[in-house]
């Protein structure tokens, strides 16, 4: 039998990305999706940033250890932008080439709303490096889990080790710091509202995940139902 | 007595760096300027890329070791361009604020002479990071040692240990690699004479030596006569 997915014309796969400040339920939203997409028969791959492939995993403990100041902005964006072209170079172009669903935790957007808002480094640098690393890709379509800042640092505070280093991290960091984020995310929606959907993420996980399918159906098409 | 390096008002240092290829005789060259400024009772750090601080060394162990194609010319170009920023902030320049002045064994020309040109990566995306990354920072002064190809790795090969594992993967390389770097040498000297001397690196260690303290001099001023 031959492979369908090596056959020439095979469609490209669709790239979904889940963006989101602390304790918004990124992983949870992203195995539920990953899981009903594979119901539907739709061959898709999980993976998440920084790190992602072998390569840009290494670089992503750079990023989750030591000091939390010991890059600054600027650096710690260009670690994240080094990480990111491997993991597409390695993982991402490759599954969508043969026609796999990509389902990712985080992207670009997280570097524009941690570096380019949080930390105020500005949204130019951001801009000009996603333009330059990434070329044209984008995600096809960017779920955006949104919630109040004190909800999302509560709901991150009483996971039980499910913390990653990185989000311990940025846990301890100022309420502000935290408002910046969120109104990054918020800015990058309203200016992309064809890619981006911002989804509000206060209801169980299943209320959550029910909006996401349905975002995913409108984008994607009705062969999903 | 107060610390004159504290004193408001101390001059700015200088910032010179040695480029080349393989073979070239920079390290020797970086110690010898170095021990002569001294002499001259300039303060001077000796420093060297990827790595001069903490950080970057870290970076650097990501870019000399693992594979030699384990990343791509972009990946790599983003992770020297981090390790540099790193060194710049954390190193370069606190020295240079406090007057000290900075002989550094490759800077930024090195990821246009490698990546740009021998990886063939093209000269905008290293032009736009050396921006975006550097704000205005570029050396005073650019040492270019100038050798043939095969002279530089016949050299390079009889260093008896001398080789740093970065040296040992490009002296691997093909020919075609080495007379695109010199290629980009040569064509970054051209377009920025002012800061970059093309000084012929055939001769002994000594009659080098003697050209570069003669360049210093004509650039910096007698008082190092």
């Amino acid at each position: 039998m031959s492979d369908p997915a090596k056959a020439a014309g095979t469609p490209r796969g669709r790239f979904i990305t889940l963006e989101g400040g602390e304790g918004a339920g990124k992983s949870t939203q992203q195995k539920k999706l990953a899981d009903w997409l594979s119901q539907k028969g739709v061959g898709v791959i999980e993976t998440r940033e920084p790190g992602g492939s072998p390569g840009a995993e290494q670089i992503r403990n750079l990023l989750v250890t030591g000091a939390a100041g010991r890059w600054d902005a600027m650096t710690e964006t260009l670690l994240h932008f080094a990480a990111r072209r491997d993991h597409v170079v390695a993982t991402i172009e490759p599954a969508l080439a043969r026609g796999a669903w990509v389902v990712c935790d985080r992207f670009a957007d997280s570097t524009m709303a941690y570096q380019g808002f949080g930390h105020q480094l500005g949204r130019p640098p951001v801009e000009t490096l996603a333009r330059l690393v990434l070329g044209g890709l984008k995600p096809d379509l960017t779920l955006m889990l949104d919630l109040p800042v004190e909800e999302g640092l509560d709901r991150a505070r009483a996971r039980n080790g499910g913390a990653t280093e990185a989000e311990d991290r940025y846990e301890s960091m100022e309420i502000a710091f935290h408002e910046r984020l969120r109104e990054g995310f918020h800015e990058i929606a309203a200016r992309e509202p064809e890619r981006c959907l911002l989804v509000d993420a206060s209801g169980t996980a299943e209320v959550v995940s029910e909006k996401i399918q349905q975002a995913v159906v409108e984008r994607f098409g009705a062969f999903l139902l």
